[in-house]
């Protein structure tokens, strides 16, 4: 006899975090994560979950707006009343995790394979002291004052489609091409530097990369043709440091066009 | 014989902190306070002092630009160099307290009693969800939506010299006539609205007391013109709910005109 299909319903969730206290996004053995909690807060609403995410973002890393999808029992507890089941997750996960938005969503719909544009933001301190305030989503670098001017002429060569194999952590033999269609860098009020990059995708530590290649251009350590060279190279050597997992924000995920909009 | 004068130097020094925390600005034994953290601080550098305070900051209050004094005697090792001092002190306080500035002023300058301009700003989140990278410095009101327009409206009653024994904690018989010289609530990104308040001086929970009546008008709960009635009634139990003290920060304070500025 064929087996019937199991019936269940998917359901997008768009959350936040401070990803201070966590191992990061994907669940690990031993480690607090963003997915462990997400998951055991489901279960109590929609019994055992696979959680398929947006952007795994790494231990440290933070985000304003990510988004998953999980598959639940069409007699999941969560179906019954969805802004219930989001202000009762939210509740379970502390302030360190924020529920946005729960909702159901056709089967065709994939928080990662549907996603067409994701959004970060990097943020840099370049004044001598830290407003304790902004310490949480900030790397403070210290003085000399950046060259912002110079950070965008650099950061132009990384628009379009290259290979980043300078720019990210290979994983097994993955191909890294990927495509980068804004890459902005501003001052912002009281001593800040903002980072704002998007595209399609990106690869392992590739925003933090680029965060810390651009650093050495802002500080006329290299000039912003290096850059070019930099990725011309295809070599995580020559670009240098990476820049630490506090300043990263994952602010967005965009699906078919449409943006996804914390609040 | 009579007593030669102390040779000591007048210090001003600018800072900011995160409240969470700290039992508030004022030193108290068995407490972990913001001033008691920087006199052991200023000892190292300085021997023992006594600070004076532009603005004694509640439990949980927190502030971006506060300004304290300290007279050191004229050997000690902080004024060998002001700007090596300020690192220093910066670093030995730890991430939640940063030294912005460090100067030697006339000893007619008083932090306190100088002081012409105390700005303070209220952060309310009317969202159904705070973001967590938000969360220390914002009080979550949720929905519904706060009426923007009648917290201005409401908000104009107070501005002026009034006595606003309405909204102050009397500390034993002080007189509680202030002035109000600004106060604008405005709607932010992310479902935050911000309150801003500035005058020459105010009394005890004062900003707290006007964010909690603001909110009772933004919510429709009470007319504009109820905080007329209120500030007339001089009974602190016609208010009503003062607000937490976590969504209060000290933007800065001025000097004969001259703003504070961080960073």
């Amino acid at each position: 006899m064929a087996a019937r299909a199991a019936p269940y319903r998917r359901v997008r969730i768009d959350l936040a975090y401070d990803g201070s206290g966590f191992h990061g996004f994907a669940a690990q053995d031993g480690h607090r994560t963003v997915e462990g909690e997400l998951a055991a807060a489901l279960e109590r609403l929609a019994g055992p979950v696979s959680i398929t995410v947006a952007g795994r973002t790494d231990a440290g890393v933070h985000a304003r707006a990510q988004t998953v999808h999980v598959d639940v029992p069409t007699d999941a507890r969560l179906l019954g009343d969805v802004e219930r089941a989001r202000r009762a997750l939210d509740r379970m996960l502390g302030p360190e995790i924020t529920i946005w938005r729960v909702r159901v969503v056709p089967a065709t719909f994939d928080a990662r394979f549907s996603a067409t544009e994701r959004r970060y933001r990097y943020w840099l301190c370049d004044g001598p002291a830290l407003d304790p305030l902004d310490r949480i989503a900030v790397w403070h670098v210290g003085p000399p004052a950046l060259d912002v001017a110079a950070m965008n002429a650099g950061g132009r060569h990384l628009i379009g489609e290259h290979d980043f194999a300078s720019f990210c952590r290979r994983r097994g033999d993955q191909h890294l091409v990927r495509r980068v269609d804004a890459l902005r860098v501003r001052r912002r009020p009281r001593g800040l530097v903002e980072l704002h990059v998007a595209g399609p995708a990106f690869c392992h530590q590739m925003v933090r990369s680029i965060a810390g290649c651009l650093l050495r251009v802002g500080r006329g350590a290299r000039g912003a043709d290096w850059v070019a060279e930099a990725l011309a190279a295809r070599d995580r050597q020559v670009v240098g440091q990476v820049a630490p997992p506090h300043g990263l924000v994952l602010e967005g995920v965009s699906y078919g066009g449409r943006r996804t909009s914390p609040g």
